[in-house]
């Protein structure tokens, strides 16, 4: 697996013979006390997108369990108490603690910050998982299971390779704190004011941070991510009465939520992808022949990603196209309806309230308060137009920035040859097309640099049905991270 | 409650004392051995829509109880096997089996044939509804459950008719038969094939047919049914692959199927009800004056009407449009969308297949299969605009053809009369928008005439949350039943 040209430091040669003699520890055994394997972790039901008790407690679990393995570690840790969540409903649940961590503080170290966030997407296995999305299956060298690489997997390889070093017995080459949450699929909530909070504290004595909760854009050439795009996530309901209606009762007589909805829906985007809402593409970063470059310099084969991406056909045909729409330009997604019929089988109902979801991924420039309104204006205008009796309320129920990184940054450069240490080749410098909110947070509140060093490939299916990491992924992502820790020294 | 000019037939007037006298036993208890109450009928979770095991077992139970209570009526009772039924997941489940029954065979005497249903729609209390669907419970004279007005409440209420004649040991002024199903609320599956098997045997001494499973179009005003309409539901799904995508990796490339399905389901409807399908309306019958002078003599009061059903605003501001539109002009409704996100929260996810819903409720002299190939071409040619990449699938998931009778039978004028005995008023002459197939199968299939005489007021909420039927309805309702089969031997 190793196949760099240049010979491997000394120190290093020990810590990858560690990491791979003790692979299927990480995997699947706690054999040291410190040690917690990721099957452990995947077996807990951290989802933090649906807001009921069982899951939350979940959560709650999920950080304790974090936060003892850390402190085993020899870590100094905290759990901050985040409060509890009001919801749009009037229920109000708590909000797990976040992990603050610190590793080492030697003054003449660099000290780099981790994030990362053990909460995880939904998952049903009704919904067309092969196995149980929360027992963590290896079939043919992939790790099935919900988190498996967002971002549970990438949480620990980190923590894994810093383990490495203290099984060895060996000084860690940098200071390392952690910053580990639980609602980063719920838009990290509360997570602001935290920062806020800890921003000289915490933080201050941090000098790069790093992030892996991306992807590769290929299945097997590396990548390091200097942006993403934001999210704004939009709900439209339309209301008649509480109560559904019978279609036969009432079919023909009414001002139907759905005939509304659907309108509403409708006119978001065209069927090339365009977004309709007037206004929304006028902040977006004009698009200059330099940026052209890096995206034509990218190792992306498009029948490859076609194929993993199980897609008949997109809707661009070339490299640059595809990898454009995906980071600098933003898109509209219908997620789906709250309150119709979705069930199996053929229910005649005229539902009386329903509340349809989409969102908008946002990039540089844009601004989340001007989408809000540009989004708010236009549904108004299309629902005036309809003269419906019915109500309708548009919320945006998240609002996420996007980020872009100085690249030549002292992270990058030592991202980029642990990269080259382990896989032998130099990585895609890439953006990504979702949101990582933490990113931009970062950068705004507590102003450091940060890097995205994803460890998982292009067909994880993360937030998905059937999530996985690859083994190899998973294994050589670690000696990345110990490699990075090693090559933050050398430059710092 | 009586309030007849004319005095009342002495043999009636024993009946409705006896039916006035014992009304909590048909409500609440089982004194009598062959006498099953409602609320253990109601506590029966006789749901055929959702096709899961548990909901057909008690179909099973269900159509025990009632066949064993006719048993214990006197009657001869047969429960036919109607075999089993595929889903379109390749799933077999049973067909509760029909319950043919017949009580008296005097051939001096006219043959009324009722035909009722016990299953129910699904009901989660979930949904909103205020007391538990499946226990009755009576709050201010109203009964609530599901099933209670559609369609458990009225079968019942003819059985109690005829059960007050045998305990006051009075000879039925008819011959009754009972044609009991479990499958309507499914499309009454199987039961054609029945029929047509049956109409030279169960069906040949019959004279005329009852069905009692829709509603008054007033809250007080009781009602005559001699139309209803059809129904053709659709499923559109739209498929790029089985699994779902993150809006954020892949967001901006795709042709995304929800997308794609909201198009589809945007094309069908305008904002004024109007269908654009083209040629829906080729086939409805032409508006003639003598119609719309039997619309103006209905007894309707908008105003309580929309107030009873929570609307705001109807589509129309006239009675007579009002009834047209439910009664004798087409409507379409989109029901919901399977595969998409339906839950409360903010799930980023792109759908990979989602299946819209949706159905056109039928009038003379439309038919099916041209309904089936207008709809298929009409969304072929939508989704033919919009190259997309993804596959659509259009089926029509039921077809159910509008049935219209004629109002001068022998029936028709027993009905009238029982009722003013009873309510001690004319009946509005209706039809009825929702569907019945089984009418409009009595009538091509068994060539008997048939007529609905409906028991629940307007504002009963069949279908909905908070489904019931008052007891007012259901014990005056008895009476008419009672007093029908007195008009039909003086009539026969």
């Amino acid at each position: 697996m190793f196949s760099s040209s240049s010979p491997l430091p000394a120190p290093l040669e020990k810590v990858f013979q560690y990491i791979d003699l003790h692979q299927d520890e990480f995997v699947n055994y706690a054999q040291k006390s410190w040690i917690i394997s990721f099957g452990e972790w995947v077996a807990i039901e951290s989802d933090s997108v649906q807001p009921v008790p069982h899951f939350r407690q979940e959560l709650f679990r999920m950080m304790a369990v974090a936060a003892d393995m850390l402190q085993r570690l020899g870590a100094h840790v905290a759990s901050v108490d985040m409060g509890s969540q009001q919801l749009p409903d009037g229920q109000s649940l708590p909000i797990p603690p976040v992990i603050l961590a610190e590793l080492g503080n030697d003054p003449t170290k660099a000290t780099v910050c981790f994030y990362g966030h053990l909460d995880v997407q939904p998952a049903d296995r009704a919904d067309g998982w092969l196995t149980d999305p929360y027992m963590l299956t290896e079939v043919d060298g992939k790790l099935y299971g919900r988190g498996a690489t967002d971002n549970k997997g990438p949480v620990l390889a980190w923590i894994h390779a810093v383990s490495a070093f203290r099984a060895l017995e060996r000084d860690l080459p940098v200071n390392i704190k952690f910053i580990i949450e639980g609602m980063e699929e719920a838009g990290s909530v509360a997570l602001e004011e935290l920062m806020e909070k800890e921003k000289d504290r915490f933080f201050s004595g941090v000098d790069y941070i790093v992030i892996s909760d991306n992807l590769w854009i290929s299945q097997r050439k590396p990548a390091i991510t200097y942006g993403t795009r934001g999210n704004s996530y939009f709900t439209v309901e339309v209301k008649c009465r509480d109560q559904d209606f019978h279609s036969g009762t009432f079919g023909g007589i009414l001002h139907e939520p759905m005939a509304d909805l659907v309108a509403l829906l409708g006119s978001l985007v065209d069927s090339s992808g365009h977004i309709l809402v007037p206004g929304i593409y006028d902040e977006v970063a004009p698009l200059t022949e330099e940026e052209i470059n890096t995206y034509k310099a990218i190792d992306l084969d498009l029948e490859e990603y076609r194929n993993s991406s199980q897609v008949a056909k997109f809707l661009f045909n070339t490299k640059e196209e595809i990898l454009m729409h995906l980071w600098r330009y933003p898109s509209l997604s219908i997620h789906g309806i709250e309150g119709a019929f979705d069930e199996p089988g053929a229910k005649t109902v005229i539902p009386g309230r329903v509340i349809g979801k989409f969102s908008i991924r946002l990039v540089p420039h844009m601004n989340v308060s001007v989408v809000e309104k540009q989004v708010t204006q236009h549904l108004e205008d299309v629902f005036s137009k309809r003269n419906s009796s019915n109500e309708m309320v548009v919320s945006m129920a998240l609002g996420l920035h996007p980020w872009i990184a100085n690249i030549n940054n002292t992270q990058y450069i030592a991202a980029k040859r642990a990269i080259r240490t382990v896989f032998g080749t130099d990585p895609d410098m890439i953006r990504d097309g979702s949101t990582i909110p933490i990113a931009k947070m970062f950068q705004e509140i507590v102003h450091k640099s940060v890097v995205m060093i994803p460890l998982g490939a292009v067909d994880d299916g993360e937030h998905s049905q059937n999530e996985k990491i690859n083994r190899w992924n998973y294994i050589e992502g670690t000696k990345v991270f110990a490699a990075f820790f090693f090559e933050m020294a050398q430059l710092h």
